[in-house]
């Protein structure tokens, strides 16, 4: 029956847009393993697989149950070792580590600020009620005045982004010729943002606009098939 | 009569400081290589082993000649397959390139103004009117000018680690459970830092500081031999 994909969503079923939950469909589809994406609010979380995790992605996979997109890339690459590799050896699996560490501490502020009210406004109002009371308790401050910073800092984030633009210079991929579970990891962050909201995070002549392009046609193009925000 | 490397050094012939050269003493100690240090000064740099680069290091092999320290890495991967991995498998070669990227566009432009005036002062006259010619050509202002800027780019400098702390948080070495090239590519940076000038660039209780002290004590220790500036 295939592997289960809990993940998000707000009140339209069809626009995952957590991008821990897309670096999992892309990790999945990256293995070629077929799964069925059950899709749920917040408020549904902590009961999920027998209240399993406070955070999908979750996935099921016959008698096993694993959370976080990280261990469900060690996972799957640990089950799965005949099928694509996500990590290319160990090497590869230590320095996605910090791929995510880069990912969360440098690119994740900014577009938690972008995505702030376009999350909000997708939910039903029970969910709205829990997203804005748990949001600013963590920013201390009302989500309107949070998601007011998002022009004024957008030159700081698109300079946050060299490291990417250097790489980009030497490879098309952040796992070399092909993608790796690296390029999924910031892929999801730009795909958050690409599901929520028309704004545009870079440019069309950035280079890191032509590498999302890249992971956006991959595995017959199943990121694509969510369109952009309008 | 093993490999010969062409590294930088000021008036000390005993205190080389390159980042890039410290890259590859590393890389070449992590293989267990013997090895013959060539010190020279930034005017003997455009003669060496014929004209070969316009940088160092430069590392001949036998017959071999290699620039560039991440090239330098790449050849002795693949040189050397039976000795200690530098990459750890196609994935960690292609990570490798986006630590790079974060080393150079995010560490180096604040270290550069960090070593300015230290490296000026340790040169003799003839390199200190090249470095300063050349290096004000890229800043377009005087040497002094950048370097007073250090205090106040202090604290975003320590920000900007935050991916590296995060990291630390899984594993000790950007290698995983042990270091690979993309720790000395770091490595580099706070050596350059260290051999130069007794301004810290981490508190002491800093994980990164931790992690700086992991890779001193690696291969002997080859790289606190020498001493940090005083």
């Amino acid at each position: 029956m295939g592997i289960i994909l809990h993940e998000l969503v707000g009140t339209d079923l069809n626009r995952p847009f957590s991008p821990h939950c897309w670096k999992t469909v892309m990790s999945l589809a990256h293995k070629g393993l077929p799964f069925n994406r059950n899709r749920v609010s917040f408020k549904d979380i902590p009961a999920l697989e027998g209240a399993f995790s406070p955070k999908v992605p979750v996935i099921r996979d016959g008698e096993t149950r694993v959370a976080d997109s990280f261990e469900i890339a060690l996972y799957l690459e640990d089950t799965y070792p005949d099928r694509p590799s996500l990590f290319k050896g160990e090497g590869g699996r230590a320095m996605a580590r910090f791929v995510e560490g880069w990912s969360q501490m440098t690119l994740h502020p900014y577009i938690n600020v972008v995505i702030l009210m376009p999350v909000h406004d997708i939910l039903d109002a029970p969910n709205q009620a829990y997203f804005r009371e748990s949001r600013e308790k963590i920013f201390g401050r009302p989500l309107e005045a949070v998601a007011a910073e998002r022009d004024a800092r957008h030159d700081a984030f698109t300079k946050s982004l060299e490291p990417l633009r250097k790489m980009l210079l030497s490879q098309p991929f952040i796992g070399g010729k092909g993608p790796l579970f690296s390029d999924y990891i910031v892929f999801g962050a730009f795909q958050w943002v690409r599901v929520l909201t028309p704004f545009k995070l870079v440019d069309e002549n950035d280079p890191v606009h032509d590498w999302f392009e890249r992971c956006l046609d991959l595995h017959g193009g199943i990121a694509r098939e969510i369109s952009a925000a309008a």
